[in-house]
C-alpha cells in the first residue's frame, strides 16, 4: 500500500471501530430473556446496526472498495480492495455478558489481508496490524506490550480455543491430538485470544469452521507481533482457505504443530 | 449474623478484596515465558502474596476466626466462623492474560456460607452476597443489574462451564447429557460466570472437582440474586460436598437439571 492509501485505510478502519463500539455498547448486558438469538434480541440488533454503521463509513470514505460483512454479505464486486467486517465476533460471549467479544475490521488487497483491526469495546483495547509493519496496541486501562513470546516446544505451550463445539468430526480428533502435545488448554476468547497471543500471553490457537470475517483481521495483527497464522496445513490463509486457522507466537513451532494437527 | 458481626465481616471482606486487587494487578500480563506455573511465575507470586495480605487483614480484624486458603491451607481450627479464600480463581485465565479471573472471599458459619464476595480485579466489578439478603453489585464501568432471569425450560437455557477438562470420566457423560438438553454452551469464566448468572446473563452453570474456596463465595451471591446453587443431586453445598456444583438462575429449572445430570 502507498502511504496515502494506507493512511486513508487506517483512518477508515479506526472510524469503523469507533462507531461499532458506540453502537454495540448500549446493547451489552441488556438481554432480559433466555431466548437471546431471535431477530429482535440485543445481539442481533447490535450486530446489524454496527455493520450498517461501518458500511456507511467505508462507502463514504472509500466508495470504490468492496465490502463483505457477516450480516449483510457482499456489496460491490470487482475491486482489488475488499473490506471484511464482523461487528460482534463472539456472539456467545456477548449474549452471556462476557466482556471478551470483539469487533473485527479487515482490508484485503487482491485476496490477501493487508490491514486488520481487533477492537474490544468493553475493555477498551484495540490492536491494529498492517502487513509488513509492527502491530500497534492501544489500551487506556489494561496493560500489555506487543510481541509474541518464544516457546521452546509444543509441550510447553499454552493452547487456546473458543469452544469444543466448533470442531467438526474430522477436526475433533486432530485437535485432541494437539491438546495431548501441548501444556494446557484454555477456552473462550474468540478474536480476543489472538490479541493476547500478540501480547505474548498465549502460545498457540487452533480453530476451524472460521469464515474470512473471523480470521481476516487477525492475520496482520498476529504477524506484525512476530507470530505466524496459517491453516492447519501450515499454508497462508486466503479467501479459498478451508476454515482451519492455526496461530502461534513462536514461528519455529509451526512445523511441529502442523504435524500434531495432521 | 447480628448487625454488628455482619458489618465487621462485610468490612473485612471488602478490605480483603481491595488488598488482593492491589496485590494481583501489578502481576497481570507480566508473564514472559511459556512455562508460567513454576514457583516464581507471576501467577504463583500474585496468588501467594494476595492470600498472605488477606490473611493479615482477617487476623487483625477478626482474630478468633479460622481461615482456609487455597495456597496456605487451614489456620486456626475450632471456631464457628471460617473464612475461605481464593486469591486467583481462574489461574488459566490469569496466565493467558484474560481479564476474567476473580478473587473469592467467603465466610462460613458452622459450615454454611453466610457471606460471599466475588471481585474482578481487572474489570472492576464486585458482587457481595449475604445469606437472606439481596446481592449487591458494584461496578464503575461495566453495566449490570442484580437479578437472575426466568427461563421457561432447560431447552432455552444458556449453559456455561469453565473447561471440559474439569470433568472426570464419571462426570463427563452426565455433563454431555445436560448439554444435549440445553440451548447452547459457552466456555471459560470460572467465578465470573456465577456473577453473570446473578446479573441475568447466564441461565445454568454445571461444574465439578470444585473445592470450598471455589464455591463458598458463590452461594450467597447466586441465592441473593434469586438463583439456586446446589450439588448435582440438588442438595445444598457444604464442606462435605462431593465437588459438583450446579447453579441456575430460575429455581424452577432445578429438578429438570438434576435429572439431566443424573
Amino acid at each position: 500500500m502507498s502511504e496515502t492509501v494506507l493512511q486513508t485505510a487506517m483512518d477508515a478502519a479506526t472510524a469503523c471501530a469507533d462507531i461499532a463500539r458506540r453502537t454495540i455498547l448500549p446493547h451489552f448486558r441488556t438481554t432480559l430473556h433466555a431466548d437471546a438469538k431471535s431477530d429482535d434480541s440485543p445481539v442481533t440488533i447490535a450486530d446489524r446496526q454496527a455493520e450498517q454503521a461501518m458500511r456507511s463509513v467505508l462507502q463514504n470514505a472509500l466508495p470504490g472498495h468492496d465490502i463483505l460483512g457477516e450480516e449483510d454479505g457482499l456489496s460491490g464486486g470487482g475491486s482489488e480492495w475488499l473490506w471484511v467486517l464482523d461487528p460482534i465476533d463472539g456472539t456467545r460471549a456477548f449474549l452471556t455478558g462476557r466482556p471478551t467479544f470483539g469487533t473485527l475490521v479487515a482490508l484485503f488487497h487482491n485476496g490477501h489481508p493487508v490491514l486488520g483491526l481487533i477492537d474490544q469495546p468493553v475493555t477498551g483495547e484495540r490492536w491494529i496490524g498492517v502487513a509488513g509493519q509492527p502491530t500497534c496496541f492501544l489500551s487506556d486501562r489494561l496493560p500489555g506490550v506487543i510481541g509474541t513470546r518464544s516457546c521452546p516446544a509444543a509441550a510447553e505451550a499454552e493452547l487456546s480455543c473458543t469452544a469444543p463445539e466448533i470442531m467438526t468430526p474430522d477436526h475433533a480428533p486432530r485437535f485432541a491430538n494437539l491438546q495431548k502435545h501441548t501444556r494446557r488448554t484454555s477456552w473462550g476468547g474468540d478474536c480476543y485470544a489472538y490479541g493476547l497471543l500478540a501480547l505474548g500471553q498465549i502460545d498457540v490457537i487452533a480453530e476451524c469452521t472460521m469464515k474470512p470475517w473471523d480470521w481476516g483481521a487477525l492475520v496482520p495483527v498476529v504477524e506484525g507481533a512476530g507470530g505466524r497464522i496459517t491453516d492447519w496445513q501450515g499454508q497462508p490463509l486466503n479467501l479459498q482457505s478451508d476454515g482451519t486457522v492455526l496461530a502461534c507466537g513462536d514461528a519455529t513451532l509451526l512445523p511441529e504443530l502442523v504435524r500434531h494437527l495432521s
